[in-house]
């Protein structure tokens, strides 16, 4: 078995940023997806704060970003560092699977041992140092041939994550805290949830993963065989200019669309090949408007969080998040838990307790054929 | 005594154009008052239906008009049959005592006999043939030498309108309905407000005042003879284009500033020469945005009211009312008696029990001098 550096020294990121955050429309849009916000005011978008966080991990030139063709200039605008050979670029969306099964067929054929961790894009998390460790643990386990999560220790019965049910030590050395998963659990009621948080034994599941490249190809590949022969069809190529356009072109539009939870993790964790690092960093999918409300008022009730650089807020009695991307006054009063997201063409009026509805205005929005505005 | 057609023949309409709705804001405005929008839907503007209202009761050509310069071009254009020696120009606001009082005594130089009718430019009565009934007998009352004013028949415990506590009747032929007035009283608190509407004494005060110029003017004179005097020194010279305007220049600025209702109402009722005609019409002040909402909504609570020509909303589970005064898509989710205002250049988001504070944000702009949206 690998020592922690050695193993380390194998570790390469991956960041898929494919999804739009379809819950934070009119923010998120299809040519301005969540990943290339900054929803946190920290001055970086959640894309470059995520690269910020692997970068001492795996080095700057170690790290892949699987985007859309329509991403490339934004996300390379964003990642200067970022190695031509670092980007794999999707012509249509295919989901977790096919993103990141991609960029560890590729990278297993450059370098046979790698150990690839996914990551997603769009996600917060501020103690670096915390998540650097969780990492580093998952790592030596992914080196011990197992798939390895990170879970996050719940703050709150929340009902907009997974969760992660975990069993025994797995006293692997090198990662005291890893534990093997009994099972994932999606995002459960909130009775379910209140058990998951006092029970002890659940985990918010993080979406990521960490896994020797050929070990993750082989689970996936026990439920999506033809996926993966796709995968690695495309990955034979990939480092040759003339022939990865055509294989592109012919192997991928048919490419099954599935999230990895479940071509790898469940199936993994059924198998008894799931491991899971607990994280006692912050962690937050930032999924709608209220947890970017949340993440800014730090949980205050009456706070109001202002997004936007040229914000022009008069607020009387009012809490909740406002987002501005328009230089108008925004005048509220006595609305509270609101969530007013103002753009040059589309203009949103909601509460913290509907925000998880947004994607259906967005479907709403689509079937009445104005997707100019998506 | 007249009787009604003699009398009828001798009245004249006056609309004060003047007050902006700051309650409005921010689609009412400095360049856009109350007045010259269409709250109703009805495709005429406030001041269009009140002259509408009028035309038939007083002719077109006894139809006097007073407002602000900045707005002679917009009322013109709304009013293309309003005479030029019907407009009443102001240089500057100086409350309805200045403004109705002027054109009284223009009128009364012109004619010494002329009954006049002062009515809002912004407010909103839909049965015409109840309303001119009421004005009918206002006059007949007008010329037995009485101030006469219009009360509303309360239809629910309003707290945002003044009371009128009427007394016993006054016996005039040709104006059975005509009572005489007790007291004027101010907006009330609720439980107040509620026992006027149980007790059957109280009818909202609609701002409506017909009288003889002359008895008018006396009755002014009584408590502001400086401003009356002022006003009768514009008059004499008013109808000589020559020395109009720099007899404005001297006198207007200096004018007091006073709502009717303390110069000439209040006294009036106290000195017993204040009558009422009860009217048994809709009227409303449309006052604030709740105000809007209900005349649209006809007082179903689950209504959303939608107002804006090129208006784009897409709701769910909300209600309330949106203006759009944009061509942006306007999305609201899971919100209860909401105010969305959205123009150019400012938006308003509140609800209908905060519709009244909206006056609040117009200070709290003027005092930040953020006046280039007001």
């Amino acid at each position: 078995m690998a020592d922690t550096p050695d193993a380390l020294a194998r570790f390469y990121s991956v960041i898929p940023a494919g999804g739009i955050g379809s819950r934070l429309w009119p923010l998120s849009r299809a040519d301005a997806p969540k990943f290339l916000h900054d929803l946190t005011g920290s001055g970086s978008t959640l894309l470059r704060s995520t690269w910020d966080r692997l970068a001492p991990l795996s080095g700057d030139q170690r790290i892949m970003v699987v985007t859309g063709r329509a991403h490339r200039a934004a996300v390379e605008e964003q990642l200067p560092e970022l190695a031509d050979a670092n980007v794999v670029l999707e012509s249509e969306p295919k989901d977790s699977s096919a993103a990141v099964g991609l960029a560890a067929a590729i990278l297993v054929r450059r370098e046979p041992d790698v150990i690839v961790g996914s990551f997603a894009a769009d996600h917060v998390i501020r103690d670096v140092r915390s998540f650097r460790r969780a990492i580093e643990q998952a790592v030596v386990v992914a080196d011990a041939g197992y798939i390895a999560t990170i879970g996050i220790t719940p703050t709150e019965p929340a009902i907009g994550f997974g969760y992660i049910h975990c069993g025994e030590s797995l006293d692997i050395p090198g990662a005291p805290k890893a534990l093997r998963v009994e099972s994932f659990v999606e995002k459960p009621d909130l009775a379910t949830a209140e058990q998951y948080v006092e029970g002890g034994e659940h985990l918010w599941n993080g979406g990521m993963f960490v896994a020797r490249a050929d070990v993750l190809l082989d689970q996936m590949r026990e439920t999506q065989p033809e996926l993966v022969s796709g995968l690695e069809e495309l990955a034979a190529v990939w480092d040759d200019p003339a022939r990865r356009g055509p294989a592109v072109d012919r192997i991928w539009p048919g490419l099954t669309k599935i999230a990895i939870d479940y071509s790898v993790a469940e199936p993994a964790a059924r198998a008894g090949r799931l491991a899971v690092v607990p994280g006692t960093f912050d962690w937050d999918d930032v999924g709608d408007f209220a947890s970017i409300a949340k993440l800014h008022s730090g949980g205050r009730k009456n706070d109001l969080a202002i997004l936007g650089e040229n914000a022009r807020v008069l607020a009387d009695a009012s809490s909740g998040i406002v987002v501005s991307q328009t230089d108008r006054i925004i005048s509220l009063i006595g609305v509270r838990d609101i969530i007013v997201v103002d753009t040059p063409d589309a203009l949103l009026v909601t509460t913290s307790a509907n925000a998880q509805r947004v994607k259906s205005v967005v479907d709403a929005l689509k079937l009445s054929g104005r997707s100019e505005v998506l």
